[in-house]
């Protein structure tokens, strides 16, 4: 009957297309849930950070609404450093053949790019740190601007200049191996899942930094002007 | 004569032995012209980094010992990573099979790492960046601390994160290949190179991380409480 010339595993939808993924089960969930899991937390989290912002009791200092944004920005980070990249460094093994929730929710990104269900070495160790250092120190730069203590800008540059360096590698591995690992010029999968969704992470953290050294070259100079008044 | 039999490549002293590097040339320079150049012109930095940041004409401040060390650091990694890594950004490709002192003293190296000579997409990647970003950085850290700049201590947490994490990249990553690319345990090679040459920059950049820290928030603080009394 010919069923003898089947592959074993189901056809998948990953590129390069002769990738072999041993236990690949296809999503029994739509897209939709995924996209909508991701951008609905986002939204709640933004929401609810912008009012903790916009409370003055935290230090009678009332804040601006670029820093607002920022702390929204920052709460983001954490919940997808933390939870969503956290489960790929947790389950990175797991992920092609498991039907939970957010290894749905990797399957479906890794239209984007198959590293993520191939065990990629460098995408599962820039993961991890992101998951289990950016993600942390994020929300901890949140807390910092809420109670304005002194370390606000070194934290927001430290996660600022990790995530840029993070991504910057993430985009110049997979330029140095021709894109082999999405259907390159796909407006869903590489345009929107690979380009657009990691770009942010290469403007929002450079202009955080620039930020950062703004204000904290600002107290640099001011504490310099007052040691050489003394002298 | 059974000629034939033999391997068209010269043989390698790389891990894993069973690894094939086409166009493979040994050195024809012992190995202490490679550690003498390297170790012989970080002395001299050293030496001469240390008097330029001990005349009081720069600033009229003087600066601690340990102040002083950490700007002979900065020297010496911007010609590690300018000069030295610079060359395996530009030249990786060729060094296996080329001559020239430089490849020479990478491949040496890579008898502790033999991603050096395979072209290893995440070394070259992260290489690339080190040389290009962190070691142009690094000199302007010297500058910066000797003109006293406002953003000297920045610039100082900027270098040193971004080696930090490269270098925990490097480490984990071979880590999760289990140690494959060195002879493992081998005193020179496996322990000197690979080992202690790189976990220097895990130790020092740690120092100045948390040295940078400590006065950018000293700075911070200051500013916050004079704006506090204005209100």
């Amino acid at each position: 009957m010919g069923l003898e010339a089947e592959p074993l595993a189901a056809p998948h939808p990953y590129w390069p297309r002769d990738l072999e993924i041993g236990r690949y089960v296809p999503n029994d969930r739509p897209t939709w849930h995924s996209l909508a899991f991701l951008f609905s937390v986002s939204a709640v989290l933004l929401a609810l950070t912008w009012r903790a912002a916009g409370w003055r009791g935290w230090t009678g200092a009332p804040m601006r609404p670029g820093r607002r944004l920022a702390l929204c920005w920052f709460a983001i980070c954490g919940f997808i450093h933390g939870v969503i990249e956290g489960w790929f460094s947790l389950y990175h093994t797991d992920i092609p053949g498991d039907q939970s929730f957010l290894s749905q929710l990797w399957k479906e990104y890794a239209k984007g790019d198959s590293r993520y269900v191939i065990e990629d070495n460098f995408t599962v160790c820039m993961e991890t740190i992101t998951a289990w250092a950016w993600g942390p120190l994020s929300l901890w730069t949140v807390l910092a601007f809420l109670q304005r203590q002194p370390h606000r800008y070194i934290l927001q540059l430290v996660v600022s200049l990790g995530q840029l360096y993070g991504d910057v590698l993430y985009f110049y591995t997979e330029y140095r191996e021709g894109f082999a690992h999405s259907e390159m010029w796909h407006p869903l999968y590489f345009w929107f899942y690979f380009v657009f969704m990691n770009a942010l992470w290469i403007i929002i953290p450079s202009i955080l930094l620039l930020d950062a050294w703004r204000h904290l070259s600002t107290a640099q100079r001011a504490l310099d002007s007052v040691k050489a008044k003394r002298h």
